[in-house]
């Protein structure tokens, strides 16, 4: 993981950033600092691998820093990283700290909260379109540290480690005409371990659409998707239930039915008091509209004596729950 | 504006839109399509320069393309952005398009309604710490869009055409350990034509310590800025009303007062039925936590068929306020 | 009409009257008496015609009656009807009268409202089916009272003077395996002041089967009816003007749309907001399941005398919108 | 039970299975059907002891049946009756077997709510005053079926193997100017195995009318009826206590208090929580207005294959509560 | 008016006055301040008459006081008393003129609003037995002071200038025995300028005991009054109608009917509404329960300079309304 | 405890006990009565001690009187206290002893809640200025009777058998200037049983004045007592928690806090689940606001003979909490 250069030049960092570092420079002011950062409030923190990998570069050897893990539980107002060094070492970093925790743990908190109410079902992370390309690597990456299975870009997939998923678009049926067609192209060309998803919600009722797909792939056929949008009533636990005993009568017990379509909290509730007959999730604006976790950094410590601003304990929040950073160079 | 690699080499398209591509291209179909762009909400347009830019690098000439004005009110469900070409030209950018422009408005829309609320009083973006460095520009330029006077980070403003604004950090404050002493270096170093604002919550209480950098800088005080915490009841209408009694009281009717720390539409509004004496507000959250605009890509006509999913009216959606694009080059 | 013998005979009596006539004669107590009855609740008056009736076979030639008409507005607790007789002749009769006008009342009411919100489009009833088969004809008749065009059973239909209303159910959809074969065999062998209208929701998505329809029929066809279910996503806005464009788009401009289903205020005031093209609506539970409006009927004069119990003013209520019976002998 | 010609001669059938018949039969159409009948929502199941009936005028030898009893407790949606026969001979009886179940569900449902919550004291349906006579027997039935102790009409309370209740109305009082007098002709004029039971709220205060009447009756009198409208503050705990400890100190302790007149479940919890000393209680609206709880009948199978409309499970739905019907010839 | 003992030696004041008294005649201490005091929320002001006849006793000539009057309406905050005087003269009262000020006004302001909601209907405050005697007679006071027509102690009503209003209770009517029995020894042996007004409630229904008295003193009687309990439904604008009716229709339009028992804003607003026939309310609870308005008493100037506690405004609050005191004396 | 005159001449009795004794006594009737007295719902009985005190100068030997203790629970419509006398004995004063018992247990009772919240936290009733001095002294005697520990005014401590609390108002602070000169000046002059509490928020913001006056006097500072003004954001957790830490660590963790200004049953609610470091509160409002509890008399018996008005139940109530008085002659 590369830090871009704006960061690190501070141009996306607070303009006062800059003020502060000219005018403690003039005054030759640069005290040893301790440094406490805090979320707003609980939930999965995330983004912590990436601002270690910014104070990796930013940091003298004799800085010292605390932090909890990528992916853990953190406590409202826990101190999740101490940083203390000289002021003038990461002082412009703050602006982007902050900002790559805040964005990061909005989102794996969402998709922890979605993971948890659909398990045992699988979630795959849907919503790069949701937000700017700039980021849609970091939100893809925290819904899969938040505990989704993967996600739907290259980008974003590869940065946690994983294959991108995804099948076939409403557009790719349109310009094929048929579903069926599309299907029989996609199970053509596709290379086998791409799983043969058929969409079946394009030009005809999806329980009929389902049996036809299901009619033409047979064995081959893994499952349909369901994505049916608003206007035709969205996915509901009946829709369900009758699609899949539609394809059970027809004989194609084996098709697995995956939903998507405004999948949030509040419709994984309704399936599961349902028992809808699901196999798998895709989520998008439940965990892309997630707002950003705000995050706080506050000085504590100055040269080593207990300090704040009015509103705030002076000195080092205990927390046990936090490790040494250990440079890995 | 560059547009980044991963963007136009697909890294940062949903995998389905690379199957698509696959497919189509085996079966040699590449028909001209045309795609109607449409928010799911009403709002304020952005991100339609950055996305003209990226259709800019990638369309062929003979593509056409319609767009309501970065900036403009949309209505839901409203098409801002039509393109007809060949599928195989743009079917790849989809998610970045839709991605860029759901972020940008969701923030512009958001600053938008603050800054209509907050009327005549200006309003600085201060949210770039509050979401990821790689999109923080674009966070703060959406603001401007939307109406803010201009932001806080240097890649932000510049990006807006602007300057960047931010005075002084509690940081700063602290590692001199008094305001007046932090005041004064920062008035000794700064140019002249960085406005002086103290922030005067730190230490004392913040009549007191208005009064007090006021008697140190007389005339050349601008401003102070008002940030209380919650620990201390937030920045509150009596408060800032004392102030300003206090600062005229003790003969500093000149200096202006900006307020910042979870200022919100609520909080605006409360400010506004009291009458505070307010000269200037910095919104962070209010603007930086405004979730995106979700847009949605429909192909409606191919090879000039109207043609639709279920659930969508066939054929082109009629938009006087469309108008056509002409090719940057 | 006849007044069934069980009422005539006393039948439906509640006991307490029997007990009355009996004590009474015993004790050659039969003073004039002055009844007035009055509804709970305002709304659109129903059943004066068949309790006149009632009054016109058991009312001796020098008894009083006063009356609003069958239709009228009446206001909470405003007279509808008073009777002034010996007694003996109507008091066994007061549970039928006030039994006849609350049922027809409280369906004509819920008919009036929900005719009234959608107006100008017409309203048929089809509750036939919720209520047991000894009143439907009553509820029908309501329903016609209040405002819609026509019912669906012969018995109901006739009662108001209509000719009832319907064309195919989903049963004979079915039989036939096939809607466009259903719909084709329906056109042979009905007569032709029969309106064609398919039921569009039984075996493919509405859309798709309203073009079908329409290319079997051609101008024969004078409309299509949604009435999809609930685990389909009820009928909505979006999906009747999704048929609305695209049988306009396959050059069937003449086909007529009509709904039911669930249809109730809420609902029609959701499609009014929406404009969505409908030309017709069936109601069921929204007028068969109003609750009946409770009558009172209180002696108000005894021999002449004012006289009421406990709560009640003594003597004639004024009234002036009361007129006198014209007994149709 | 005798079933109406109306409805055995289809005149209180839905119009389009007058049309079903008539195609049908010109098509030579009549297979073997399978329909399912169940309810919107749960309830006590009443209707069923009439639709057999129905049935066993209409069906052939061959045709089978399946149902729930009776009373039974029905969930929702759950089947509650299967018919399977040729569909000619049954297919016009739909609107009136969903007629005669809905209305009778609704009141039987409703009188079993209330009949739990007054649990133990007993409770009389009232409500017949509030219904069309030609549906007011069926309302006591179900009432009675619902759990009451009998009905208040001859007709209704035979239909239940019931004997009929009621002492005396506000006009025979009236009529005798004076509830003494009233009561003791009362006595004087009825069988002996009638219950004197005195209404006490015709012209004096409740509590004094009490003692008045038990003093004249003295060990003849059964018990006093509570009736207090809402001008006077309706029944309330207060009052039957007052009542209850007015009747003990004047000497009369066997003298039993029955409450009547607008009592729903809400009351009977007031009452039940204050520990009221009620005898019994007389029930009209709330059971009387209860909404019919609407059926539906779907075809599930033609000619022995599994079939459905869209929306709804093809085939037969498994039911093991269902038991098959006898013939009762 | 005197004032007490236990106020004017400071018995009643909060013990801190009595250690700054200690202490600042120890330092020698004594400036002359100016001292504001302003009420919580905004009413009627009353208790002002009473704090300035303590003022009087205890300030030196050269004090200047300025004030609102008696009765005045005053906004939320506005200052209502201003005392200008060395603090050892008046620092001690504080706790008692802002007590004074708090109970009055809070009843004063209770008075007034139902008052007002009684309009042209007049009111007499009958709260005296829900406050303690040491201030009942404060209470009514300032009950009229808020519109009251005058009260039901002597103690209160001549602190107000009135006479005390008050005829029967109903342990009179009950030691008699009888009501009407009760009413003739009261017109027998009161004198001719106190209104006869029967109380109507305790042993029978109230209609029928008002035709009864109305009977028995005949145009003798100035009224009845009704004060139905809630067991018996409390008083409603039905009751009120039909012993109005009754009483009319029995020869006695001149009997006026007087209504308490629970009246309060709410009560009143329903009898207005239904236009009940009513001469006159009696209010207890809803103006004897009404909470005190806190004031508060700020140090505004020392030795003329302006000065305030942290939160408050320093210097004098302009306030247009107030006006400089006259000692009477 | 003297009963002030005007409540045994009862100048503060209603009017009509007045007419009443007038009456009787020409009608020369005396009868022996039972009154019973109940609250109108559940609290904290006080009062009693008082009005069994001005029972003893009024009731003639042979008099009855059972009663409930002061600081007793007592139920909804329980009887407290029974007298049984000539009803000359006692009639008049009925006014005077239910307004004792109403005020004083409306403000027990809401003391008792509060001190029940704050356990294991002390409490002082701080409300003496929001009431007429003439009944400060009962308010601060109800309190502590509902378990406050002390009072603020030597008058109410007094009647409780207590000492009063309270250091030093705002006012003392503003004369001297500065918080540490007038603390200094208190510690100088005060008494050493006077123990020393700094008001810390007059000047400068309260974590730092804490410091201060705790630096100035050392061990002899008892506490400080923050009464933070709404303008300021009131007294929140997070500022006890600083205050608390920053005392700490300036090495005074001997110096208490005491918390002041707005203190109520939510605010308390609040301390607790935030676990604020507090040593005691002042409460003022939250008890000086309560409505009083409204009390009634009942005549139960005459002569023996249970009686009582329509809605009550006639005669004793049997209640074995009661216990008999024994006079305290």
């Amino acid at each position: 993981m590369t830090i871009p250069e704006p960061i690190l030049n501070g141009d996306t960092a607070d303009f006062y950033f800059h003020n502060t570092r000219r005018v403690l420079a003039q005054e030759n002011l640069d005290p040893s600092v301790t440094m406490e950062i805090f979320p707003s409030r609980a939930g999965i923190l995330c983004g912590m691998r990436e601002a270690l990998e910014l104070l990796n570069q930013v940091l003298p050897n004799d800085a010292q820093v605390w932090h909890l893990d990528e992916g853990a539980a953190m406590d409202t107002k826990e101190v999740v990283l101490r940083i203390r060094a000289r002021y003038s070492a990461f002082g412009l970093y703050e602006t982007a700290l902050l900002g790559m925790l805040a964005s990061e743990s909005g989102w794996a908190t969402a998709a922890h909260r979605i993971v948890e109410a659909a398990k045992p079902i699988s979630v795959i992370s849907f919503g790069a379109r949701h937000v700017h390309p700039n980021v849609s690597a970091q939100l893809e990456y925290a819904a899969i540290i938040g505990g989704c299975a993967t996600a739907a870009t290259p980008a974003g997939a590869r940065l946690a480690g994983k294959k991108p998923s995804g099948t076939m678009p409403h557009a790719m049926i349109l310009i094929f005409g048929d579903t069926v067609r599309a299907v029989e192209a996609f199970d053509k060309w596709m290379p086998p371990d791409v799983s043969r998803i058929a969409l079946v919600d394009t030009f005809r009722d999806e329980a009929e659409e389902a049996v036809r797909v299901a009619t033409a792939l047979g064995d081959l056929l893994w499952g349909v998707r369901l994505d049916t949008p608003s206007e035709r009533g969205r996915v509901t636990p009946d829709l369900i239930k009758e699609v899949r005993a539609r394809l059970d009568l027809a004989g194609f017990p084996h098709v697995k039915i995956f939903v998507s379509g405004g999948v949030d909290l509040e419709r994984v509730e309704i399936f599961k008091r349902a028992n809808a007959p699901i196999d798998g999730y895709g989520v998008g604006s439940a965990i892309s509209a997630a707002p950003p976790i705000d995050f706080t950094g506050d000085l504590k410590e100055i040269d080593g004596k207990p300090i704040a601003k009015r509103g705030r304990i002076p000195g080092i929040t205990p927390n046990p729950r936090l490790k040494e950073w250990t440079r890995n160079s």
